[in-house]
């Protein structure tokens, strides 16, 4: 399969979660307009954007829905579940860990680790506060996928390092500072006040 | 000027964090090579980039420091302070409260709103959760630019729609729903498990 960009792929996660809905609601077949509607996309988008993988759609049928579901939860890599350790047992942290979204598209959050002692062995929404330095050893018992960093900017490097030598390959990083990591290893940056900055660029552009 | 891709705006929000560390350590010039290093894009886009807004750069020589902040700062919309308001005082809301890394580039959490009565009238870093129904009245008084959306998916289009009425223009929403507003009102969304998607595709097809 071709490699995607980022943005188609941000595009299918968008349609998925139209189409799962629309699956529970019943609805057999959907249009690339309506798809476009809901994807934030133009109809001509969502065809080049599906077309990438092969040929699902019948001219005026639109796709049928079960069908495109599947494919799609496939390309994302949706078919599994997924074990995600988040490190840092701060605010942020503690709203991941509860945040329902995760759970029902298969990420699993399984552990919280941190380095001050005040947190480790404190509770987190079901999960116990374990200390950063056991996070090898556990992961060679049993491996986890994705790891989350919402450390303080000055702790992430290290919690990053961590999970490397723990063996993680993709990493969610809440800090507001570049990480260095390996080749193999995939970081997506999540940063809060960069979504505020292209508010603000709307606002001082319109 | 010419109005520029969202992308483009991210990578100027990157550069821009990355020349304001430079400008604190004193140093004056910065190159194409090394913005493009710290913004995780090629010379050659750092310099399609910036090409939008004028010519800045001296050949050999790079990009004097303090201007070019001065200016993607003004280009951004960040000369100014934001007084940003919450709808939502769960777990989300108060971690986004305390984020440091919003003051710091001028966006002030002005209130937090809920209409749950239990959260009424608690306190949430400093501010006091107030109740929905004086938000329009409060933003006469004293008008905000930015709302941020934190509230249960079932609750959003309500909070959207009260932001709206309260002159709103500017809205990031948290939850995992579509919003609909009139023309003229910019939304972001923030999608925590599509971020998390975007991993699970690059670990599913690496």
């Amino acid at each position: 399969m071709r490699k995607i960009s980022e943005s188609t792929v941000r595009r299918l996660s968008l349609y998925l979660r139209f189409l799962e809905q629309s699956q529970v609601q019943g609805v057999p077949t959907i249009s690339s307009h309506e798809l476009a509607r809901r994807g934030g996309a133009t109809s001509a988008q969502v065809r080049k954007d599906l077309s990438f993988f092969g040929s699902f759609g019948k001219r005026g049928l639109g796709y049928a829905v079960p069908e495109l579901v599947a494919r799609i939860r496939e390309i994302l890599g949706l078919k599994r579940d997924y074990r995600v350790v988040l490190m840092g047992a701060g605010r942020i942290g503690s709203a991941l860990v509860q945040y329902p979204g995760f759970r029902e598209r298969g990420f699993h959050m399984v552990a919280i680790y941190d380095r001050d002692p005040r947190k480790i062995g404190s509770r987190c929404d079901g999960l116990v506060v374990r200390d950063e330095q056991l996070l090898e050893a556990d992961l060679r018992r049993e491996p986890s996928d994705i790891g989350i960093i919402v450390t303080p900017p000055e702790a992430a490097q290290h919690a990053a390092d961590q999970l490397v030598r723990a063996g993680i390959r993709a990493i969610l990083n809440f800090a507001p500072v570049p990480l260095q990591v390996p080749p193999g290893v995939e970081v997506k940056a999540v940063n809060m006040a960069l979504e505020l900055e292209t508010l603000s660029y709307a606002l001082a552009n319109r």
